[in-house]
């Protein structure tokens, strides 16, 4: 039988949710008052001198990497990897500086490794990031062969005052969008089992993440305080969008283009779970006041993103209204993280 | 048959350094000369602000991981997972600061998750460090029923001045070695397979790793510039001990008491075999001037370490001496990393 959501693929979104709020119950409460609030919780911001801080996310590529043995192309998703990443660091103001890998399989293999490996400095260099370090690991017994698995430590720099809180964000502020290069890194448990084998979209699917660093860098320099909150629309799909702040409501309008295969997906699973699940042609989110909103566009432009006003933000819960996608607006009461 | 190699047990670290080598060769170079050189390469050493630089590293607990499954103990596979990173941190004079784990199995498991992340901030807390983020990803399909893979990732802060660079080593200063607690995470797809399943020592092999950054830390603080080179005895046994230097000798004299299991190891597997897998009852090693020899014994013995002096640095190759385990002493030309 085909799954129609992502549960019946075998992934639990909420069950891994609730992990994580036990981790954050049983850590050292006292401790963590250090850290810096950041906008979204895409990264944790530890202060070390002063005025500056190191924003720190960890993140893996998912079943991605399966479909990418399947197809025989595993020379970008090392891309894929530093991506997931380095698009939570920008969530919360942060400048990439530098990327680890960690690496595990079965037996390892010169030509699979050199691909993951090309992969993950292709991805470095889009960010602006120095690979510095990194796990081999060979791990017998443990992966099947053939199998093995990625994860990824970015860490970046911020200070106070380019930190993304979320709370100069008020009602009327613009939520901008940034194209995705397709479905990136998330829903694949999904995709792997909806677009069939032989379907000739089954190989756009490995399409390497877009890495927002560099536009983003720019307008954190260019135009200090102009982010006022971002979203990278990650596992969760569009409910992160909420995420940079809680107590407001947001409302989706425009949209850009859906990719085909996305198109493709929504004619078995239910509207709402696509977009709970996929980015539906929207990778990235800046939220800006309206006097800024012709500079963030034009400097994703720059960069070759297609980026434009999708809504705004207002007062009102509950948290996300998509409207324009189903004849009744869809209606997110919540955000998955 | 039973392995009586490292490699005869599926692991080929020689490849896995050739990997590493390709990766460092490929990374952009320029960028690299930005990182502070660190003594042994046990972490790499970014600075970000003047004086002050973040040290990173990452590793995992190997197919530690599948004994703990085994003997149905996995509680304690968290504090492996901290102290594998940290006395890495340790290494070149960082005080461990943050931690991020990344967890990925097939079907998460509350009960399962629950005893890792004990685990790990149980090791977070004797490191000093906090826990401040992860991944948890449930991958169908990737991983097999009930197995699951672990990866750390930590960062500590380290001034320009209590960075460890092996610079300062010279003939005639001595080596410090500190009692392991026992295999600690190495040698695993060995050990697994040579103390047989119902033999009373195998659940011995569990023992968390001993975790170093108490006296380690209080050391930088106390006796700046004391600590000359260290040495964490992980993946490549005793051949780490010669990474503070490569261009010194090191000889090894004194032995601190090697445990049981290790001893019933050594009657299949050949001795230089067992001291280049395993730690062989010494997991770190610290390399001092003769005057504070004293100061530096007393605060791994504060903290309950077994320490003691166990050799010497000399001028001439090849790097690394083992005297007294065997009937002729053990040259190790090189170290494995």
């Amino acid at each position: 039988m085909e799954p129609k959501t992502y549960a019946e693929a075998g992934v639990d979104i909420h069950k891994a949710d609730a992990f994580v709020a036990r981790l954050k119950h049983s850590a050292r409460r006292d401790g963590h008052k250090r850290l810096w609030p950041a906008a979204g919780g895409y990264a944790s911001v530890y202060p070390v001198a002063g005025n500056l801080a190191v924003a720190l996310t960890t993140d893996g590529v998912g079943t991605k990497l399966l479909l990418g043995l399947e197809q025989k192309k595993l020379d970008t998703i090392g891309i894929d990897l530093v991506a997931m990443c380095v698009n939570d660091l920008l969530c919360v103001g942060a400048t990439p500086a530098t990327f680890l890998d960690y690496y595990a399989t079965g037996k390892l293999d010169e030509q699979l490794s050199d691909d993951l490996v090309a992969g993950i400095i292709e991805g470095c260099d889009q960010s602006g990031m120095l690979l510095v370090g990194g796990e081999t690991a060979e791990l017998p017994d443990l992966y099947q062969h053939g199998h093995f698995d990625l994860a990824g430590f970015a860490m970046g720099t911020v200070s106070r005052e380019a930190l993304i809180t979320g709370e100069n964000l008020k009602p009327g502020d613009k939520i901008i969008g940034v194209a995705s290069s397709g479905v990136h890194s998330n829903g694949f448990s999904l995709a792997r089992k909806l677009i069939a084998q032989d379907h000739p979209l089954r190989q756009t699917l490995l399409t390497p993440t877009a890495i927002y660093a560099q536009p983003v860098v720019r307008l954190l320099n260019e135009y200090p305080g102009a982010i006022k909150g971002a979203a990278h629309i990650t596992g969760g799909g569009w409910t992160n969008i909420t995420r940079p702040n809680k107590s407001l409501g947001y409302v989706i309008e425009n949209h850009l283009p859906v990719p085909e295969v996305m198109k493709l997906m929504s004619e078995t699973v239910a509207t709402e779970e696509m977009y709970k699940t996929f980015n539906m042609g929207m990778g990235f989110c800046i939220m800006t006041d309206a006097a800024h909103v012709d500079k963030v566009i034009a400097t994703f432009q720059a960069s070759q993103f297609n980026a434009m006003v999708v809504g705004e933000i207002f007062d009102k819960k509950p948290a996300l209204k998509i409207r324009g996608v189903s004849q009744k607006e869809i209606v997110f009461a919540t955000s998955a993280k």
